[in-house]
Protein backbone atom coordinates (compact mmCIF):
# COMPACT_ATOMS: atom_id res chain seq x y z
CA UNK A 1 0.00 0.00 0.00
CA UNK A 2 1.63 3.64 -1.24
CA UNK A 3 1.74 6.27 1.49
CA UNK A 4 -1.03 7.80 -0.63
CA UNK A 5 -3.16 5.24 0.43
CA UNK A 6 -2.60 5.25 3.67
CA UNK A 7 -5.84 6.47 4.73
CA UNK A 8 -8.90 4.54 3.36
CA UNK A 9 -12.24 5.12 2.57
CA UNK A 10 -15.02 4.09 4.43
CA UNK A 11 -16.08 1.67 1.45
CA UNK A 12 -15.18 0.37 -1.45
CA UNK A 13 -15.14 2.76 -4.30
CA UNK A 14 -12.11 2.52 -6.03
CA UNK A 15 -13.05 6.11 -8.34
CA UNK A 16 -14.06 7.75 -5.63
CA UNK A 17 -10.64 8.40 -3.91
CA UNK A 18 -8.76 9.06 -6.87
CA UNK A 19 -7.60 12.61 -5.73
CA UNK A 20 -9.60 15.61 -6.80
CA UNK A 21 -13.12 15.10 -6.14
CA UNK A 22 -15.36 17.80 -6.45
CA UNK A 23 -18.68 17.47 -4.30
CA UNK A 24 -21.16 15.55 -5.58
CA UNK A 25 -21.89 12.78 -7.51
CA UNK A 26 -17.81 12.03 -7.89
CA UNK A 27 -16.82 12.39 -4.37
CA UNK A 28 -17.49 9.21 -2.03
CA UNK A 29 -18.12 11.21 1.19
CA UNK A 30 -20.81 13.29 -0.46
CA UNK A 31 -22.54 10.19 -1.51
CA UNK A 32 -22.57 8.94 2.21
CA UNK A 33 -23.82 12.10 3.40
CA UNK A 34 -26.74 11.97 0.90
CA UNK A 35 -27.57 8.31 1.49
CA UNK A 36 -26.53 7.21 -1.64
CA UNK A 37 -23.84 4.84 -0.36
CA UNK A 38 -24.37 3.09 2.73
CA UNK A 39 -21.85 3.17 5.73
CA UNK A 40 -22.26 1.76 9.19
CA UNK A 41 -23.39 5.24 10.82
CA UNK A 42 -22.65 5.48 14.43
CA UNK A 43 -24.23 9.14 14.72
CA UNK A 44 -25.46 12.41 12.73
CA UNK A 45 -26.90 15.56 13.09
CA UNK A 46 -27.77 18.64 10.95
CA UNK A 47 -24.03 19.77 10.16
CA UNK A 48 -22.31 16.09 10.33
CA UNK A 49 -22.73 12.49 9.64
CA UNK A 50 -20.05 9.67 11.56
CA UNK A 51 -19.65 6.72 10.23
CA UNK A 52 -16.90 3.56 11.30
CA UNK A 53 -13.63 3.37 8.99
CA UNK A 54 -14.13 0.41 6.55
CA UNK A 55 -10.13 -0.47 7.63
CA UNK A 56 -10.05 0.13 11.34
CA UNK A 57 -6.44 0.88 13.12
CA UNK A 58 -8.42 1.00 16.80
CA UNK A 59 -11.23 -0.97 18.54
CA UNK A 60 -13.32 2.37 17.54
CA UNK A 61 -12.06 4.27 14.52
CA UNK A 62 -14.90 6.21 13.76
CA UNK A 63 -15.07 9.27 10.71
CA UNK A 64 -16.69 11.98 11.70
CA UNK A 65 -17.25 14.11 7.85
CA UNK A 66 -19.26 17.77 7.59
CA UNK A 67 -22.22 17.23 5.54
CA UNK A 68 -21.10 19.95 3.62
CA UNK A 69 -18.15 19.43 1.23
CA UNK A 70 -15.26 20.77 2.19
CA UNK A 71 -11.74 19.81 0.88
CA UNK A 72 -9.68 19.17 3.91
CA UNK A 73 -9.04 21.30 7.00
CA UNK A 74 -7.34 24.45 4.99
CA UNK A 75 -10.10 24.69 3.01
CA UNK A 76 -12.81 25.01 5.80
CA UNK A 77 -10.53 27.26 7.40
CA UNK A 78 -10.71 29.73 4.65
CA UNK A 79 -14.38 28.59 3.11
CA UNK A 80 -16.41 27.63 6.20
CA UNK A 81 -14.85 28.14 9.28
CA UNK A 82 -18.53 28.41 10.78
CA UNK A 83 -18.37 24.36 10.60
CA UNK A 84 -15.63 24.35 13.78
CA UNK A 85 -18.22 24.25 16.27
CA UNK A 86 -20.66 21.27 14.74
CA UNK A 87 -17.04 19.94 14.21
CA UNK A 88 -16.07 19.88 17.78
CA UNK A 89 -19.44 19.10 18.78
CA UNK A 90 -19.58 16.32 16.44
CA UNK A 91 -16.39 14.59 17.40
CA UNK A 92 -17.21 14.70 21.27
CA UNK A 93 -20.72 13.30 20.92
CA UNK A 94 -19.62 10.03 18.85
CA UNK A 95 -16.97 9.62 21.99
CA UNK A 96 -20.25 9.78 24.29
CA UNK A 97 -22.39 7.76 22.47
CA UNK A 98 -19.52 5.04 22.14
CA UNK A 99 -18.14 6.02 25.18
CA UNK A 100 -14.77 6.81 24.57
CA UNK A 101 -13.27 8.52 27.63
CA UNK A 102 -9.40 8.87 26.05
CA UNK A 103 -9.56 8.95 22.27
CA UNK A 104 -7.23 10.38 19.39
CA UNK A 105 -8.76 12.93 16.58
CA UNK A 106 -6.80 12.78 13.48
CA UNK A 107 -7.24 15.00 10.28
CA UNK A 108 -4.86 14.63 6.79
CA UNK A 109 -4.49 17.55 4.78
CA UNK A 110 -2.98 16.19 1.79
CA UNK A 111 -1.95 13.34 0.10
CA UNK A 112 1.55 13.01 1.89
CA UNK A 113 0.11 13.58 5.34
CA UNK A 114 -2.49 10.52 3.94
CA UNK A 115 -5.36 12.46 2.99
CA UNK A 116 -7.01 9.70 0.03
CA UNK A 117 -10.74 11.25 0.30
CA UNK A 118 -10.83 15.24 -0.13
CA UNK A 119 -14.28 15.81 1.90
CA UNK A 120 -12.69 16.60 5.28
CA UNK A 121 -12.92 14.15 7.72
CA UNK A 122 -11.66 13.72 11.56
CA UNK A 123 -10.56 10.30 12.32
CA UNK A 124 -11.68 9.34 15.97
CA UNK A 125 -9.77 6.13 17.05
CA UNK A 126 -9.86 4.76 20.78
CA UNK A 127 -10.20 1.55 22.29
CA UNK A 128 -6.59 1.16 22.77
CA UNK A 129 -3.64 3.30 24.46
CA UNK A 130 -2.27 5.53 21.32
CA UNK A 131 1.35 5.66 20.38
CA UNK A 132 3.68 8.43 19.79
CA UNK A 133 4.33 9.59 17.07
CA UNK A 134 1.34 9.78 15.16
CA UNK A 135 2.19 7.97 12.59
CA UNK B 1 8.81 6.74 28.60
CA UNK B 2 5.72 5.54 29.34
CA UNK B 3 2.81 5.48 27.48
CA UNK B 4 1.28 8.44 29.12
CA UNK B 5 4.05 10.68 28.13
CA UNK B 6 4.44 10.37 24.70
CA UNK B 7 2.41 13.69 24.33
CA UNK B 8 5.32 15.90 25.88
CA UNK B 9 5.25 19.46 26.83
CA UNK B 10 6.74 22.27 24.48
CA UNK B 11 8.95 23.23 27.82
CA UNK B 12 11.00 21.40 30.62
CA UNK B 13 8.25 21.86 33.41
CA UNK B 14 7.80 18.70 35.21
CA UNK B 15 4.75 19.59 37.64
CA UNK B 16 2.58 21.19 34.92
CA UNK B 17 2.31 18.13 33.29
CA UNK B 18 1.49 15.89 35.89
CA UNK B 19 -2.55 15.28 35.21
CA UNK B 20 -5.67 17.72 35.78
CA UNK B 21 -3.61 21.38 36.24
CA UNK B 22 -6.81 23.67 36.24
CA UNK B 23 -6.58 27.30 34.60
CA UNK B 24 -3.47 29.95 35.65
CA UNK B 25 -0.14 28.97 36.99
CA UNK B 26 -0.99 25.94 37.64
CA UNK B 27 -1.09 25.01 33.45
CA UNK B 28 1.65 24.67 31.49
CA UNK B 29 0.35 26.21 28.34
CA UNK B 30 -1.45 28.99 30.23
CA UNK B 31 2.03 30.03 31.08
CA UNK B 32 3.12 29.94 27.54
CA UNK B 33 0.05 31.97 26.98
CA UNK B 34 0.35 34.52 29.40
CA UNK B 35 4.61 34.57 28.10
CA UNK B 36 5.37 33.58 31.71
CA UNK B 37 7.07 31.02 30.10
CA UNK B 38 9.39 31.47 26.78
CA UNK B 39 8.13 29.25 23.79
CA UNK B 40 9.15 29.24 20.46
CA UNK B 41 6.40 31.37 18.74
CA UNK B 42 5.67 30.81 15.32
CA UNK B 43 1.82 32.54 15.29
CA UNK B 44 -0.02 34.23 17.81
CA UNK B 45 -3.66 36.27 17.18
CA UNK B 46 -6.87 36.79 19.54
CA UNK B 47 -7.62 33.67 20.52
CA UNK B 48 -4.57 31.18 19.46
CA UNK B 49 -0.78 30.75 19.92
CA UNK B 50 1.15 28.51 18.33
CA UNK B 51 5.09 27.25 19.06
CA UNK B 52 7.21 24.54 18.35
CA UNK B 53 6.90 21.30 20.44
CA UNK B 54 10.38 20.90 22.22
CA UNK B 55 10.22 17.15 21.19
CA UNK B 56 9.52 17.27 17.84
CA UNK B 57 8.21 13.90 15.59
CA UNK B 58 8.46 15.94 11.89
CA UNK B 59 10.51 18.53 10.31
CA UNK B 60 7.48 20.91 11.26
CA UNK B 61 5.63 20.24 14.40
CA UNK B 62 3.82 22.69 16.07
CA UNK B 63 1.05 23.18 18.98
CA UNK B 64 -1.95 25.51 18.20
CA UNK B 65 -3.70 26.00 21.46
CA UNK B 66 -6.53 28.74 22.49
CA UNK B 67 -5.53 31.37 24.42
CA UNK B 68 -8.49 30.10 26.82
CA UNK B 69 -7.63 27.46 29.31
CA UNK B 70 -10.00 24.31 28.01
CA UNK B 71 -8.91 20.91 29.24
CA UNK B 72 -9.28 18.96 25.78
CA UNK B 73 -11.66 18.34 22.89
CA UNK B 74 -14.27 17.18 24.56
CA UNK B 75 -14.67 20.14 27.33
CA UNK B 76 -14.54 22.43 23.94
CA UNK B 77 -16.82 21.03 22.81
CA UNK B 78 -19.15 21.40 25.70
CA UNK B 79 -18.27 24.36 27.20
CA UNK B 80 -16.43 26.79 23.89
CA UNK B 81 -17.62 25.23 20.83
CA UNK B 82 -16.83 29.21 19.80
CA UNK B 83 -13.48 28.57 19.78
CA UNK B 84 -13.97 26.10 16.64
CA UNK B 85 -13.10 28.71 14.01
CA UNK B 86 -10.25 30.19 15.74
CA UNK B 87 -8.72 26.44 16.16
CA UNK B 88 -9.65 25.54 12.16
CA UNK B 89 -8.20 29.05 11.05
CA UNK B 90 -5.25 29.06 13.64
CA UNK B 91 -3.86 25.46 12.22
CA UNK B 92 -4.10 27.02 8.09
CA UNK B 93 -3.01 29.88 9.44
CA UNK B 94 0.70 27.96 11.07
CA UNK B 95 0.17 25.80 7.58
CA UNK B 96 0.51 29.36 5.46
CA UNK B 97 3.30 30.77 7.26
CA UNK B 98 5.47 27.54 7.58
CA UNK B 99 4.52 26.48 3.85
CA UNK B 100 2.92 23.25 4.59
CA UNK B 101 0.73 21.96 2.04
CA UNK B 102 0.51 18.76 3.31
CA UNK B 103 0.20 18.49 6.93
CA UNK B 104 -1.19 16.33 10.07
CA UNK B 105 -3.51 17.76 12.26
CA UNK B 106 -3.80 15.27 16.12
CA UNK B 107 -5.83 16.37 19.26
CA UNK B 108 -5.47 13.73 22.11
CA UNK B 109 -8.23 13.40 24.45
CA UNK B 110 -6.94 11.56 27.89
CA UNK B 111 -4.21 9.56 29.31
CA UNK B 112 -4.37 6.47 27.05
CA UNK B 113 -4.64 8.82 23.90
CA UNK B 114 -1.52 10.30 24.97
CA UNK B 115 -2.22 13.73 26.31
CA UNK B 116 -0.58 14.75 29.08
CA UNK B 117 -0.86 18.70 29.36
CA UNK B 118 -4.35 18.86 29.82
CA UNK B 119 -5.48 22.48 27.94
CA UNK B 120 -6.23 21.75 24.81
CA UNK B 121 -3.46 21.84 21.71
CA UNK B 122 -3.69 20.57 18.21
CA UNK B 123 -0.32 18.77 17.19
CA UNK B 124 0.68 20.08 13.73
CA UNK B 125 3.09 18.11 11.50
CA UNK B 126 4.75 18.12 8.21
CA UNK B 127 8.02 17.77 6.63
CA UNK B 128 7.44 14.49 5.73
CA UNK B 129 5.64 11.43 4.63
CA UNK B 130 3.46 10.63 7.42
CA UNK B 131 2.48 6.67 8.13
CA UNK B 132 -0.27 5.23 9.33
CA UNK B 133 -1.92 3.99 11.90
CA UNK B 134 -1.29 6.82 13.26
CA UNK B 135 -0.13 5.84 16.57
Amino acid sequence: MSEHDQDQPATEEPDAASGDAASGEDCLFCRIVSGELSADLVHQDDDVVAFRDIQPKAPTHVLVVPRRHVRDWSDTARHAPELGPALLRGVADVADALGLEHYRVVANTGEKAGQSVFHLHLHVLGGRPMLWPPG
